[in-house]
């Protein structure tokens, strides 16, 4: 692998599954594939999840890590091109991402979108910018519009909870209120890799994804899957049930509904075929999911917060493996 | 050892002061004992000596640690049951504990008091919330009420310098003024730890607090103790001065002295027994304690700092070799 | 090598850029020479390539290092003597000091000047009071008037980019414009480190230091080198241009002049020997620097910073080299 930034940067998604679920088993068994290898962890916004579990990863692989919270030390980038840095911007990303290149082997970025700049986001200009100037291989830790290395955890956590007597399982991906205006990136990027891992699998999945009117996410990330404005029906019979919310993607970054009708509850999983409940978290109890069902046996969280740590792992494996080719 | 909040998780004082004193003539002589272990530091407020401290004793061990500054991330924290997340906390301890417990073998928390709500900081919810649902050890690294690695530090320090013709030593904890409200955690641990250290080693010491009136400590901790609001007659003889500030505990929080007599000078001095003067840091000089007293070869408050790594080690040590059983 | 401040700590210059230089070419080959040492990395200002590039240098040495950020933690230090601490410093150098050098083998600390108080700036307090109390070798990380690590990194690429056909290589110093006050702690030390090189060497250096008038640097750093106002002139048949900012020292801290034609440009270059371009970045471009001369192969920035690594690396080597006598 050469970068990881969105599904399309993977081969065969099964495979990396296996990876993952292999060193879920025995994580330090390429404790060697990473010696004398740095993996620089660049945060332009906050983490704790994904700042853990992809440092244990690294290291569970026996590289060096060295985390830069460049969102803290006001180390303001410029991105754009032909400016002059008479501004607050004190470095352009072409002179800083090559040194970064320089001192690190792997480079592995987050930057959230302003929910702002529609165009901008979509473009996901900063991630762009130092694939182009790092000069080494670059790792989505959550760009402005995708987050796959939480969507990777999300399959891996599917795949080990299917029961064995599901033909065909039903995944359901439902939109749910939430008190501030949050990104798309989990949400396109779960319906991204379960459109791909649907086409791997030669269609083994129902995938729903359902929303209030409005909520329509990138056609670009969701096509393929069924879309519903009706989460009863959506609901019905589904084994597992993603719980997320998202802000407006036509309407950009607003918030247009707080309906709690959308919280998912115990009586929202009646319908279900007994679903395994998940969320990338952090979680809004009683906002987005009710607590009752997040204390239950239904809830994957936990399990699905887990397997970020083998998500990381089986990546940083792959991208290793490219890079004593 | 399961869990180290107090030394009431603690079998034998003695023990763990020869272990600590053990790994202070060799570091490493356990490097193999925390190999595949790691350990997550998690500081709600700041800290240099504990970080620092505890990490060097983590690596001593061979651990790998990780560190989460969750007061500078404005990760807020929900602690309360059953209320609807639509405020500012963003995660629920409830769902960000196991995480945190999967991701790591033991788990290290450092929370400070409000001095504002008594009886909430006296129900330690933090930390006890962090015990209930992590899933793994849980080592306080200060919490509202106690910091018991600075107290076995503490003891550790008394231990190696106690004459070898002092037939009953005698220990002082003084109050001190100072210019900011001060929690009682290592006024109260230290009480705490050498109550319990004075009935194992069957009423070897003669322990006193001396202190202005209204600022009684919290009698849980201190009961066995002498308590004195003449300073100068509790410091007659005195073996070893331990010097803090603290606010009212009866009082919550309030700040009722500034009397500049209870600053520790050398003068105070003449009436011990050439004490050994010790002090947690960060002190304030001329305000706590003189310069004069913190230059002079009274002071042990460097030999006490450096001891807080042995102290860690020590706990971490007895951590491990439970988690192997 | 007892403590790096300054390169009057440094014996042999042409030995100390052999040593970087075989570290670049093995990194690993010292690995074992700082097994059980640990260094602290203190940082009283922000940082990111001083950080990684002296993180990178002390692992490949084997060592453990620890970072703390200072000026994020609010962990204001006293430096003056002789204060009643009943202001917001929490803690007096004479009693931090100890500590860190009780927990690590040695200690590096970068200070800002304020560029507020020449005096004080020029007396270097701080990084003084550390080598008075640590009582283990101090490594600066950039202090007030000087930044030691950049300039040997900045003779490092000067030595491996010298052309053989040369017989005389001249270096050029040219002050550029910039948006804020910047410190004179690059140029100066730059300034000091090519004088000795040079009587090291033989005089083998044509060295001139061009700046607008008002602009003179301190000479206890520059003499040796011709100095003068006219950049034309100096730039003549150049073999390196270092560009840099900084501002008035005789007018302390004060910018005199943004005069643009001062950018080094395209222009500019015509006039020198193909001269390579440094500069210790961040870098405004098309304030100090065009971007077209950025782009170009004449610049060496990404280089000189890659270089980094390894002056670090030489100079820690040799402390610890230092350290087993």
């Amino acid at each position: 692998m050469k970068q990881f930034i969105s599904v399309n940067d993977v081969e065969n998604i099964d495979e990396l599954i296996r990876q993952g679920q292999a060193y879920k088993k025995n994580p330090l068994i390429d404790e060697a594939l990473g010696k004398g290898k740095r993996i620089a962890l660049l945060f332009l916004n906050p983490s704790l999840r994904t700042r853990m579990s992809t440092q244990i990863a690294a290291e569970n692989l026996g590289m060096k890590v060295i985390s830069l919270n460049a969102d803290k030390d006001g180390w303001k980038l410029e991105f754009e091109d032909n400016v002059i840095m008479n501004g607050t911007a004190v470095e352009h990303i072409k002179d800083a991402a090559p040194i970064l290149g320089n001192y690190c082997d792997v480079l592995a970025v987050r930057s959230f979108p302003s929910l702002l700049d529609k165009e901008a986001d979509d473009n996901e200009i900063i991630i762009n910018q130092f694939i182009k100037y790092a000069g080494v291989p670059v790792i989505s830790l959550e760009t402005s519009t995708l987050h796959p290395l939480q969507s990777l955890a999300d399959l891996i956590t599917i795949d080990e909870s299917i029961k064995l007597t599901t033909k065909r399982p039903k995944v359901v991906l439902t939109w749910a209120p939430h008190v501030k205006a949050i990104p798309h990136c989990v949400a396109n990027s779960f319906a991204q890799w379960m459109n791909e891992w649907n086409a791997e699998r030669n269609d083994t999945f129902d995938f729903v994804i359902t929303h209030p009117e409005g909520y329509e996410l990138n056609e670009k990330f969701t096509q393929g899957a069924e879309i519903s404005y009706d989460q009863e029906a959506a609901l019905k019979d589904a084994d597992f049930v993603y719980v997320k919310n998202w802000s407006s993607y036509s309407n950009y970054g607003k918030i247009l509904s707080s309906d709690a009708n959308w919280m998912l509850t115990e009586k929202h999983l009646q319908k279900t075929n007994f679903a395994k409940v998940m969320h990338c978290l952090p979680v809004r109890r009683d906002v987005e999911l009710s607590s009752e069902v997040l204390d239950s046996t239904h809830s994957a969280v936990t399990q699905q917060a887990g397997n970020r740590v083998w998500a990381a792992q089986a990546i940083l494996s792959s991208i290793l493996k490219d890079l004593k080719k």
